[in-house]
């Protein structure tokens, strides 16, 4: 079976295994306590060309309902695009870590939050104690649908946030995916561009269960630690999480992993091209495509071996995920299919 | 530096890390729905002698605060022991999972609820609606003084929660140096006498970040898979926590590490036993000493290399933590070091 | 000064004074069990033709809340009108009370719900642990636009929850309105139609702060004291909460009050048609009239001394609410001060 | 019947119910944007000789739980003594209203918060992610068991609370009663000696339904107004509760119903003294007494017509609370009874 369901079925990089058997040395002080802990901290301060706070995680969820409950009081509300993994697949972990806070989805149209849309939505209810008030905002680098976010892009909805006096959450679960296409600095991409907290994804590029959030804005730290530990994400034998990063970041692994990701994404879509029938849904930018095939393709692709997820969106479309596992012949035999079944 | 601090900073068995490459083949469907789990699931219901359901977590604060907020209405209370970890130790995550449940530590003299206290305190307020309602009752096993609940103890709890229609959680952080010291079957500590849901330990005794839930009362679990996902708790990559407890399980491995960090802590509590100034406080019962020492020595067995806790229990009582990965060598080396002080 | 602001700036009608006086007699029981609270559970079984549950608060925000926390769990939606009283004018209150629900606003097009889109709305995740789970339906009756739902409406929305298995909350803040208008009755438009709780507004139809949850469905019915205690809604002198119902039931003086405030509103509506550059925007069915005006005449009506809302809608369109205590004097001196200003 | 039960069945002032009937008047802004909220705010400023901010409830369980949520975040704990209404008789509405809050009950052994214990309770587990931070004070003024705070004694627990930084709030459902006991000022009972919030009882003292919160502390203030319309407790024709205030603090009602009060409670333990078998349990210093009768005592006082609780306390132990409407006649009669049953 070749699949290409999602980045989350694909295992972890051998790297990063065998920096969990590297680390299981002696006695080592718990809870994030460890010099492992504290080189990816460091790391991520060199990585991001200035000071963060690091707070490390299982999960991406708790990475992001960590740092909307930071950002959000109870009574707030959190302004983000109608296609967000936090509005749409969290089962409300962002409404639980807040204490009942709102999400709000934008009314933008297209694929990305509109900051000239955005600007009036933050206003509404402002200082009326019968509304919620708007509080922070959320994007997602990439997007679900694999889009991005150009630093231009960021900046414009960061100057909306620092007008509105509202903090920017970025929700970066594909973060390295988005940083390798749009070739600038993880620098250039954030906090230069107003970003206040990222959640910096590393489970689906290679990790087992690791997750930052790094934050910008220091007057959002303080209440974090709390937060985690009363979740339960504060993790004991936090070298195991923290040594995953560690490899993770060890000599640009993670781009590397996001370059052949996004390399088998547009290898599949230039296969694809041409092909009868079959069409793109959005362009191909980073590793997910969205692809309109005839419905009797999509079941003799399923019946030759090849697994992915459709039906959730239009009918006949299909979601196609690549991974850093994604091979070149997986990729050449997918489009193989595709054109014998298009015959 | 050898550290008797405790069992979570020993790292994890290396057949348990060699689980987690073992598993990192092909794809594999995320969240649960891989063989691994299954199997896990599988062991689990063989080693309790019944059909469970189980819940796998990465930590011992998610699975205690899931299984309490599963238990108990938000208007509810959760009676345990004034020394709970639940109640001093988990920043108020039984409050935040529970939404705003209260934990009441029962006026029980001794270091083990007492069933006939209890009785009363379960009692207290019940239809009255300016009272929270007694709605569930925890215990842990081993106790977070190493002490152990037997059977009859446990069933006697039990008794109690079943004549006032209250469920009874164990929360065994430590269940294998419990089960291993009591010598009886996980069944008969388990739901034979009373237990509804267990918080099933691996992390202290040689897991990375593994632990299960397991229910032993389905009325209790419908809400469990939303609560997890909700809470951020639910690992994608769900094969690498399978994995670790399918090891654990396999060939009693579980019950082999934990035999270890008891004989370790006997062997302590032996060694020092005729040091002149050095008392245990408790018994040694399972692989967690509280010891009375002189100051003087204290200081010096840190000047020697050796690390532990003091000064949280009583002026001058340390407490002193085997594991798995303890050896003979570093007990007789410590043993030695004070006998060496006490001259 | 003449207000058609809003039926909540209109004081309380003297018989339900009066009757807050004539309570004030000896001792009596608090938070409920006294004389008066229980006739007004006995009128309210009358009026509705059947054994019902009843809870008296103070406000509707917390009628509301208390019935949908009492209906949906922390991770289920509530799905509502977008206009929705509890999705845009409570603060957050039923994500408070449900501990971080959440308020889905349906996509029905027009001013009503509508069954058949809601239908698919309520299916939506269904199961799926990682989506909110559809767990209830709110409608207002009379909505915040005036508009009614007829009993057949009603119950074919009722149809849908039934074949979903989600309960019917109708919040009533109007219900009196909305019941006079359509001139059918109690039982009729909620629990024969499909309801299970109803928030049964006294407070914009004369009563000074008082309101009752009538719940049809018994198995929603338990949780709701503790949940009222716990939001600090169980007054204790309660007897002048009930006194209130009680003479606002008595002698049927909350439908005359109901009619009432109706007719004024037509008699208004009646006055303004033929206005020129005036029309209504939704038509006229209880006591809210959504007008269009020119703005000079907007204008010049508030320097004649007339208040009301307007700019939160469409521009150039006020809404306008008669009470219990406008007079048909009021509104012929609204109607002709705008026709001057017309011409 | 003549009641002691409590002084929540007694009523309300004809004085107060006047006030009612009195701003019936014309059209009113709603939610507390009205003449008769804004003359009580200038009262209360008068009355505690400084600026205050001051929010109207309906309900004392709500005043305390949203001043307890202002001062306290979710992983905090709240000081307070093991007899507080808040611990014992609100089911959980800090809790609630904190989203998970800790209440903690000191270990003091009086009846009174003993600030020497406070202060080393208030350093348990600071700055320890494991540990709840210990975050506010709440003391009770009169006491649920009628004792008193002298200023002396409030002033040395506002200085451990300056000491340690944590806000001291005070549960002033009976203040009236404590403050014509002292004979001291508002303002010396307060905030010059440290309180930052005030629960600002009416309602036990001759109000329907209406508390005051008193805010000294201004960082404490701006997330009252979203707290408080979120919690349901805005009510919308606030003009009927802020005249009970007006008329319940105008002419100094508010000191003259509590001095009665008082006086009735001094007439009863004058006059139950020296009757044989019944003996004070505390000091009667307020308008509660815990007064030890012989059982048969108890029960031909109920046989005769008199209703007080007992039997929550030790055994044979009841509660006699007077109120403004307590006369001298109905205290003779039951001294009178008591004095015929010790034959």
């Amino acid at each position: 079976m070749i699949s290409f369901r999602s980045d989350n079925d694909a295992g972890a990089s051998p790297e990063i295994l065998q920096a969990l058997t590297d680390c299981n040395t002696g006695p080592s002080y718990p809870y994030g306590a460890d010099p492992w802990t504290k080189d990816v901290e460091e790391q991520l301060c060199r990585i991001f060309e200035r000071e963060v706070r690091v707070l490390l995680v299982s999960t991406g969820t708790a990475a992001n309902a960590l740092a909307l409950a930071a950002m959000t009081p109870p009574w707030g509300s959190v302004h983000c695009h109608r296609m967000a993994h936090i509005y749409n697949d969290e089962c409300g972990a962002p409404e639980f870590f807040g204490s009942g806070l709102k999400l709000i989805p934008s009314a933008s149209p297209g694929t990305l939050i509109d900051p000239v849309v955005l600007r009036n939505e933050l206003k509404v209810g402002l200082g009326d104690v019968h509304s919620v008030q708007p509080s922070s905002v959320s994007i997602t680098q990439a997007t679900e649908e694999g889009q991005v976010y150009s630093p231009e892009q960021v900046a414009a909805i960061g100057q909306v946030c620092r007008d509105l006096k509202v903090p920017l959450h970025m929700d970066g679960a594909r973060f390295s995916n988005a940083l390798v296409a749009l070739g600038c600095t993880p620098a250039r991409l954030t906090w230069q561009s107003g970003v206040d907290v990222l959640s910096f994804g590393a489970t689906k590029n290679g990790a087992l269960n690791a997750e930052a959030l790094v934050v910008f804005n220091d007057e959002l730290w303080d209440t974090l630690p709390f937060r985690r530990k009363r979740a339960g994400h504060l993790i004991s034998k936090m070298r195991f999480i923290a040594a995953q990063l560690q490899a993770y970041l060890r000599g640009d692994h993670w781009l590397g992993n996001a370059r052949h990701a996004n390399a088998m994404a547009h290898r599949l879509s230039d296969g694809l091209a041409g092909i009868r029938g079959v069409g793109l849904v959005v362009p191909t930018v980073t590793n997910i495509l969205f692809v309109k095939f005839p419905q009797a393709m999509i079941d003799g692709l399923r019946q030759g071996g090849f697994d992915f997820y459709d039906g959730r969106w239009a009918p006949g479309v299909a979601r196609l995920v690549t991974s850093f596992r994604t091979t070149p012949e997986m990729v050449d035999s997918f489009v193989g299919a595709a054109k014998e079944l298009s015959r």
